[in-house]
């Protein structure tokens, strides 16, 4: 039976229940957790009103609490058959358990609220991971940076060979781009980061409620203060943390890309391990970059969610539309898929073989030649004209001496890659995240005496 | 000729050129000042490393700045035929007035790090009064609610009626949406406020460039260190703004549906004068709300540019290509787009006309009653069965009671707005940018002694 | 162990595996049919050109048959724990039963063109189920319309009362719009059905393959000839067929948009049975439409899933990546999502209730009083002006007649829908198709004599 | 003044003018002829039903072909200042010029149904000229496969070497990639070419029509019977046009993408002669393939336009929006865009300079081991392990006889392209096409005696 039906033998049609209902209950499984956070906060706002007695508090308390260590954590939480959906999940459980007071805890709060501050406590939880993964990988980024410094590879423009450039260079690049990604995401955080709790079905209700109290409970920085915007937040807040996701996929998908040409035999700057490549039953010189495709098309893929995300809720007029669900099917998985790519790319990285003597080859030798006019320009005083013809003949006569990073000196360039200010600039962007304040809410809500 | 092009008498092709030159020189227009601010700094900057003499400095920067003030402020600035783009036609002013020494300003620079640079400081410029139209408008969103606060309408979930909204909840909603669309462009506003100055072709240069001190020339927050991020940000720079813009795009677009929604017949909660609707030469009834729908369309259609833009550079491989100049074509007019749309809302919205009586219609008899009994069962104590009669009785004796705003009293609700809260909100964000900084760089560059 | 691993003793890494492999099993099984099929076309092609001979030849075709016949269409068959795909599951089974036998029906042919064949096949089978429901969901538009085609509703532009409509004309547009619909889907179908067979992994193989053969067992319309373009087809063939099914989900989504407001009190127009509409717990008067929010969500999410194709594919080079496989895993549910959102679409319109007094209300009287006057000036010779103040005299004594369809008389208007025209139009695109084909080819191929 | 002002000296707002007018006035231009032709045949209908009198009838259509052939074909023909879009300047003219009667030719029309006629016979125009340009670069790709049939490339799966391909399979899968593209065109023809002239505002009018009539004047195939569905057409169908010029698009950027990558000195596969690439400054080296990164970044735009358009129009009611006028701006200038890059594709081809002896470097030695492994067990009835160990020794004592085409037999490969084949499959395509009609119907509207 749905919460709204209303009459007993209402015999609602089961056509349209499993057409309607979250496809996947594995993804309202992931929400359960910050489902009970979120409800134990409203009890104790509701207790402080005064729309709960002590007694049915406690009750209350002690049952989330118990579905929340034993139930959730545990990994013996499920959504039985016929139930709608998480939130009607735990309603059942403590109805069943506890009788009529189970039907207590929905006072002044609607679904509609209920998911925004389920998918908000997620999210939440979710960056945080992703921000430590990022750092993680940034982290090594800068370490092979660091190692291969001095390995000098062709930089390209046009796909043409351009300058030189390094593999410190090259890896250094990534590193920095995660930087403005995690700018992104910590600004998507900030956005999520706000109390919806209290808007009900987007109108707000005529109970006394305390926003503010359950926005210091959840740790939410602050409220969404209208209502109507708390709910209009739905749909915004799912866009606007899958762009700053999408960024993040777009600088592994770059770099993928990168290391896909980069390992082609017409390049052959990069390797990996023959246990890391996949093989092809025939030709035995192949070495496909498989997993570098899958992270390339993975992450091509969530750069698409903010534009379906926006197409399922243009021209929708403000209130709530039963369309946002159909978005939670999509945003859901993204930061499990985004995990994915992350950790599989840092796993890959750790094996990366650099070749050594690619600008060696023939076709690169023009890439020095010009560097080499220029420095006899700037620094003996050759007239443009005097230190072209010497190189020249430096090359005909094959006593042309090769490039070294020294020539490059200015921030940022082969020979003074910058990478500990880098490092500072990150450091800086993942201080204006306060996770442990995630943590501490937790904590309180779930094992500190209440009562 | 191309700067470029390496023989005299070569005659490169003119197809080709008509095809790969920037399609409209109104957009390249739009970059002049830019281009000449970062031309001086650059210019500066060679002096102090020792590329350019005291001599040679003063003519350059005299001519750039009798450009800037004479030619560009005065609007007789112009790309002439033939001229490939805005940094050749500032080149070969110099060129043309100047003699030699124009040539040297490109030195230990390339079109790839001036272009990042020209659209750097034109966005900059841009999003400044992006965020001073979006405060004003703000302003007379809170203003309305303020004024209309006690005007309910009925607020709507599935497009069916549901619980009581006002006025005043409603403009307020968009005036928070605004706050979080502010702290999206106030992050794109970081990441692009990164000096990408001596990044050259995406490869740095052999030259001894010190690109801290261009950095603090143009008042940039920082530098982009490594020179192949710095190139990456093309392209990725463009995404992330024209995603900022099309968050505060969207909430436009939104309030333009409410907006056409409750111009409609069947609801008509608000009009305006008849000057500023349209009308039909056979339908006198009809008052088109085309303002509004012209909003909506191009709000949605800003919405698509970030999408255009991964679809162009999905898939490059690290280091310059072409695709990036088309970008520019869609990129450039967005500003305007959204500066006119909302400079268009805000004009509108000087003359709405709000109906007073809405709810006294029929059909929005039921958003009361519930609340009725609710507050019957939490005040004075009646069951809820007791309650519900009470109030049944009470409309069948059509002595029931309209609802007032002081039933709803939480933070956000109709009877306790936040609005102030809601305008500190703001005011933090706005202060996070530091504008009086772009001013200041420009004075300094244009006006003050260097020499 | 994975058919392309060289050495016995070779242990390939379980992450990559992992994270490689397609990630929904149950997707793969979806080809399982059509895989054999595919499979016994190619093993009579190399019997026929001397590559297998009659003895083994007949014991694979048994085996083949078998898995068809008893395991597949039986819901017995599954693809085992580590193995890769549905290719492999099906290799490994007539290995495992046939012996060395099992390993020869894979000369000449690559995962690479079969998987493109198991597509094809499925999609073809799809696009038959989608035209038959389509068709009758057409059918019953045409039959609501002539059964309500006397019931006028306001005809609405900018959101404003327009023009008279009727119920008539509102059902026969959409299911005129299936048509254009189908004519795409039609399209999709004839690109779709030329056999890639024999491009192997996109540069087809020396092995003397009869391509024309399996053109013809398969039933292909036509070969996709070029091998290279054969394999380009991957991710072209998913874009187009989703790009179709979109124009379809387009149509469903725009009827449910409309069906939405219909329902809103402020319209008002229809409604459903009780049992078919959802309520809230405490609005008792509330009919939320559920089922049209859930198909226009949907149906717009499938319109984002061409985009999302162009996003993995652009900027890729010819020739075979492994990101193709990423497109499978939302294209293969998409005929699902569309068979479903049909289903229940039709499902509920069979109980839809249309109100007949609608345009009686006041706010609707002026949608006729311009067509009194055109038909006094047109038929009866009045003035324009003598017209105009009849009406208006008669509006004012109340003796205004009120409008009838007779008035509109031109095709495709209120008074002559010309549903017969637009039947017939359908039916000339369903015969376009030849689906009869796609059954007597698997009649053939599982159940006829061949040795 | 507007057409639909109600008072004489009503004084519109020109703020609002001017936002909402179309924003270029170039785009309505493009529109002139086919306004013209639309009221031409509207004109002889208005007669035919006795809606206009032979006398004012001869004073029009001599006026209306006096503009067609005297200002719009002779290009004197501009939109006045102040006059809102192209209907409004021809109804304007003739007013001016002729009096009270110009105003006559707007009976039983709107501008919703006129901008779609008018819409649709620029769309059948431009169509024409697409198709018959696609044919002539399909002929050059097939004369290039021919002329260069012999020499092989390596094929690559992965950007991993893989196969022996030539420039014949590349060549000519680009041939017949055009194919399945003009298949979807032709379909967007058929959609685009039925008559919605008659629906008015989209809800028809009470004017006794013939739509049979300007059906047939007009040439086209059919009626968008349905005045509902014909305005539905709106926004559906530049939608569905744009597809199918976008899968064009997406065959041209993928050429564009293997053309920029085979220039690539890792690559080095094809050059063009230095007149037709741009180069560097400073890299004597450098032939940068602009055209083509150009063509890949404008095709990748054009593949986002359906989903500007889809958000555009998302969850709007059936019935006319203002926002479709947005549309247009975009929707228009695609053509002239494609057709300038298959032109310029087609310019650049035809100075393609292939290598020849590519296939002899080193890396790609092993395309051909594998490929005479088989020949041996396939031909000379070797066993699989005899052949390999005759290959592996000859390959050692340099014996190795290299790969001729020969081997490659089967349909669709190197050693039997089948381009003649491809060639008919596109000329069936070309034929469903019926070109020859629009010029008829040109024809007999603007010079035929009519009176």
């Amino acid at each position: 039976m749905k919460i709204w039906e209303k009459k007993k033998n209402f015999s609602f049609n089961k056509k349209i229940v499993s057409f309607t209902s979250s496809q996947d209950s594995k993804i309202d499984l992931l929400l359960a957790p910050h489902d009970v956070i979120g409800t134990i906060a409203h009890v104790i706002m509701l207790k402080s009103v005064g729309l709960l007695n002590q007694k049915d508090f406690k009750i209350i308390i002690q049952e989330l609490r118990n579905i929340y260590i034993h139930e959730i954590l545990n990994n013996n939480f499920k959504i039985d058959e016929g139930i709608e959906d998480i939130h009607s999940q735990i309603e059942f459980l403590l109805t069943n358990r506890l009788g009529e007071v189970g039907k207590k805890i929905h006072s002044g709060r609607s679904r509609n609220d209920q998911i925004l501050v389920d998918l908000k406590l997620f999210v939440r939880t979710e960056i945080k991971e992703i921000v430590y993964m990022t750092y993680s990988f940034f982290d090594l980024l800068l370490k092979l940076s660091e190692q291969h410094k001095n390995i000098l590879i062709p930089g390209y423009t046009h796909y043409q060979i351009a300058m030189p450039s390094s593999f410190g260079l090259w890896f250094a690049a990534y590193a920095e781009s995660l930087i403005d990604d995690l700018l992104l995401i910590r600004t998507a955080y900030r956005i999520v980061n706000k109390n919806p709790l209290g808007s009900a079905a987007g109108y707000g209700s005529s109970f006394p409620l305390n926003r503010k109290m359950t926005t210091d409970l959840l740790g939410f920085e602050n409220l969404n203060y209208n209502v109507v915007y708390a709910q209009m937040g739905r749909g915004k807040m799912e866009r606007i943390v899958s762009e700053s996701i999408a960024s993040l996929a777009r600088t592994l998908s770059k770099m993928s890309q990168d290391i896909c040409l980069y390992l082609s035999q017409n390049f052959n700057f990069i390797s990996f391990p023959d246990h890391l490549t996949t093989g092809s039953s025939i030709m035995p010189h192949k070495k496909n970059p498989d997993v570098f495709e899958m992270i390339r098309a993975k992450c091509n893929r969530i750069t698409s969610l903010p534009n379906e995300i926006s197409l399922i809720s243009s021209n929708l007029c403000s209130g709530y539309h039963r369309d946002f669900q159909i978005i939670k099917e999509r945003f859901i998985p993204l930061f499990d898929e985004i995990k994915k790519c992350l950790s599989m790319f840092q796993y890959m990285l750790n094996y990366i073989i650099v070749k050594k003597d690619i600008i060696q080859d023939d076709k690169y030798k023009y890439l020095f030649s010009v560097e080499v006019v220029k420095k006899l320009v700037v620094e003996k005083g050759y007239s443009f004209r005097e230190a072209y013809q010497k190189v020249d003949l430096d090359i005909q006569n094959k006593c042309f001496k090769p490039f070294t990073k020294g020539y490059y000196s200015h921030e940022g360039s082969i020979g003074n890659l910058c990478n500990t200010k880098i490092r500072n600039l990150m450091q800086d962007v993942i201080k204006e995240f306060d996770f442990d304040k995630i943590n501490e809410v937790i904590k309180r809500l779930i094992y500190h005496p209440l009562y």
